[in-house]
């Protein structure tokens, strides 16, 4: 799911539905300007090149991934529906998982609005809410 | 809003959270595969070229618009968050209205998958679920 003029602005909130297949891998939400430029690239691995059951966090400026992050808390599981939700500010993004618990990333693009919004991998986009 | 890659098929609901700004004269939802050409053109008209308080509803096969649908029961207001549901099959589109009340469109593109979802015009688009 490619979305190209989102209008995610600094203080709003965004909800996520995300459904991984009974058999994913790996999904991920994409967050930025366009493919070569993603302040938040969110990358929950149930099982990906020796990766298991880890969030791995990111961000891509011209093309070039920054320094990964790594969580461990991985409240994910296969074939079930998850909410979790992203707010940000000028300085970090802060995502609320689907147990309640938060995680931050720093927000090292800097911008306040971001356009670019891209769901990939083994997971069906339900939907969201932004507010 | 512009979604290129919807995957929107036959027998799945979408609910729309749109929310028209305070002086909103019109919006609209687009469901098809590009701009050419749209299945379902669903455009609540509050004041627009002489149409007040109307829907519109059409279709747009290769560029050129199909015969218009009105429908003069109008519950959408300017500033007012609404929640409106479209499911449809082969023949037809059916849209649960914010009150309630139900509507239907042919499906004159006769497809059972739509990938190009637009929101047009003075209204901001709040969110999506897709089941």
């Amino acid at each position: 799911m490619l979305i190209t003029d989102m209008g995610f602005v600094s203080g709003q909130e965004l909800k996520i539905r995300a459904k991984p297949s009974d058999d994913c891998n790996s999904f991920s939400i994409n967050i930025g300007h366009d493919a070569d430029n993603i302040a938040l690239h969110f990358n929950p691995r149930f099982d990906l090149n020796g990766v298991t059951d880890t969030i791995v966090i990111n961000c891509k400026s011209g093309g070039s991934w920054g320094e990964e992050q790594r969580e461990e808390n991985f409240p994910f599981t296969c074939g079930e529906e998850s909410k979790f939700y992203i707010n940000y500010n000028m300085e970090c993004f802060y995502i609320k998982l689907p147990d309640g618990s938060m995680i931050d990333f720093p927000n090292r693009l800097g911008d306040v609005k971001y356009d670019y919004f891209r769901v990939d991998g083994m997971a069906q986009f339900i939907g969201f809410k932004m507010q």
